[in-house]
């Protein structure tokens, strides 16, 4: 990897799809040291445009207002994890042969749409007919796994909700972060609740935003005289049925399970091996899960780490330092590519909450309540 | 490639989205003589499943489906030309090393739309802010190509509109098309206008379909004691601007030309090597212009092969022999995979209308009016 750059989270009414996209490549460009014309291939991670914008063909966009068309170019999409998809397509497009250098990247514009409403978008990640049909929102199923979740392992709402609390903390101090403020678990508790038990400051927000990075292979790295100060060590994308109802476990992803499982063994790791982790912590409770079916505590316990100070900067396994979904942001099909340029980040000693010698980092993206999951595993050069 | 398989095209008022995929999936693993637990990843070419069925997340949705969630999945998106972009992804995957077999599938259900009218989502394929905005329709867009052609070449649109004829001559024969019917010359010229100078049987028409191939590596055929008949010589896709109006000449496709250059070098052949090919001619016109950017004919005078037969089945270069977009149908996301599967059958000798020895296939897929293509060229095993 050799390097990235992301446009802050928010609502950005002033910029369209392709502005939010453009920014951010022209950052990573610059930060990679590379010109357009260094690029063979533009990966695009987007679930929305054409529910939204009404504009498909990403491809042939974005290629045409970077200045390169010509390139090649598609869209990747796999609801909410379309960001962690779209890496795992470039690194495969590298990793192939046939691609020396790509610009990976994720965009999502949530605010400013035309033609459906944002809630009617994001359903569209679960079952149409079996699920969204009944009308339920993806909060409501959430919900469901929220409820189930403290009924099976007798946890109460305050020790799920201080993913929030801990998130908000570290936003505070990233500059590119949608809600860059502190909150307290009161405030959060008391605020209105969305679809019970769920309250609104535990729900990630809508906003608008784009991340890009580059990949080159060894050869590109090579002739061109440059020494990546980061790898990829793994990606793996594993799915799970579409819709809970079909689940024999409503407390567990078996997505992550098994998609962690695929990328420790590339990458020859085990969980304990991770110095920073991104989480997709659309939810609160998504947060609590992710940690245990990372591998980093027992099923029915992740909110312990969380109490226990576990997840801080210079904790056991320091997680979401960027804000996370909940305060960073989460332009869906972005946030896949976010969290992996957090990891950058880390990696190269340039993160907003720096966590000490770095070597290596994870970042899980997770589309509709899990049935879609993507672990990317980066490592510094030694 | 170890085989393939296609549902009919047309109206399937009684089977949905999933149901067409998973048709053409189990087909293709019959025809492979594969089962279920060999598929390490699907790849799924779909534009428009959000817009018309209120549907996303194909990737997890066609793994539940098929009965395989758990499995790596995730839909490729390039407007019309979603699917043999999808088959370029598919090839990279399995060229990385990190998949052995993966089923690639296009699909894309037409009738019975419950969100948005067809002729709204499909022109999502060109900009939404600059071109769909003004009221433009897609076959609007190619009709000014074709009065552009006629005047530029001095072509009369009879010359034009024999493409028509000729898809429909070989349709007449295949039992998955369409309209499985021939027409004359007389009756696609006498048919009414949709956009001045374009006729109704001079335009592809809607319609619902899948179609699904099997590839795997060359460790995993000679693992499982298999010998593919066919194999992906080549694969490449290129991009050009969204919109005409920012193209130079617009009686030429760049992509295609771009994307054929560089798949015949990928293929070490020339033109002149390729015994069998499908073309995108999703207007009469595009058919023309495509057999001249392939490097069949010289600019202005593509039409001159349909017209003196050189594109009939026994002929120079044999094209469209499965009826092509006009005949066949254009299911769009599955269309640039029922054209690769058309030329898996020719190449091992099993097509409806088959080239007598044929060793080199080629397929080109267009997205939007050019704006992306890809060119997938198979060759017979010796």
């Amino acid at each position: 990897m050799l390097g990235g750059g992301v446009t802050k989270i928010g609502e950005h009414w002033s910029k369209s799809l392709r502005d939010l996209f453009v920014e951010a490549a022209f950052k990573a460009l610059e930060d990679s040291n590379l010109e357009l014309k260094n690029i063979e291939a533009i990966y695009i991670g987007n679930m929305s445009s054409g529910e939204l914008q009404g504009q498909e063909h990403l491809g042939s966009l974005m290629a045409t207002w970077l200045g390169i068309p010509g390139v090649a170019a598609v869209k990747v999409e796999a609801a909410c994890a379309s960001g962690g998809a779209v890496f795992h397509q470039a690194y495969l497009a590298v990793a192939s042969g046939l691609y020396d250098c790509v610009l990976v990247g994720g965009v999502e514009k949530m605010t400013d749409a035309v033609v459906h409403d944002v809630t009617a978008a994001l359903v569209m990640a679960d079952d149409a007919e079996y699920t969204a049909f009944t009308g339920a929102s993806f909060v409501g199923l959430n919900a469901i796994v929220y409820r189930y979740y403290m009924e099976k392992y007798h946890v109460k709402q305050e020790d799920i909700a201080l993913f929030s609390v801990h998130d908000h903390k570290y936003a505070s101090n990233n500059p590119y972060a949608q809600y860059p403020f502190q909150v307290t678990l009161e405030k959060v508790l008391s605020s209105p609740l969305v679809a019970d038990p769920i309250r609104l400051l535990e729900c990630s927000p809508i906003g608008d935003g784009a991340a890009a990075l580059i990949l080159c292979s060894e050869k590109f790295a090579r002739e061109n005289g440059i020494r990546p100060g980061v790898e990829v060590a793994a990606s793996a994308l594993a799915t799970d049925t579409i819709s809970l109802m079909d689940r024999e476990d409503l407390t567990t992803l078996t997505a992550t399970v098994k998609a962690a499982r695929k990328a420790y063994k590339m990458a020859r790791i085990e969980p304990q091996d991770v110095d920073v982790m991104e989480v997709h912590d659309a939810f609160t409770i998504l947060g609590v899960i992710h940690l245990e079916d990372l591998g980093f505590a027992e099923k029915g316990s992740g909110w312990k780490l969380v109490k226990e100070g576990e997840i801080e900067k210079d904790a056991k396994i320091p997680t979401n330092l960027s804000g996370g979904l909940k305060a960073r942001g989460h332009p869906v099909g972005a946030t896949g590519v976010y969290q992996v340029y957090e990891i950058y980040q880390q990696l190269t000693g340039i993160a907003p909450n720096q966590v000490e010698k770095a070597e290596i980092g994870l970042a899980q993206s997770v589309g509709g309540v899990g049935g879609t999951v993507v672990v990317n595993i980066l490592q510094r050069v030694r």
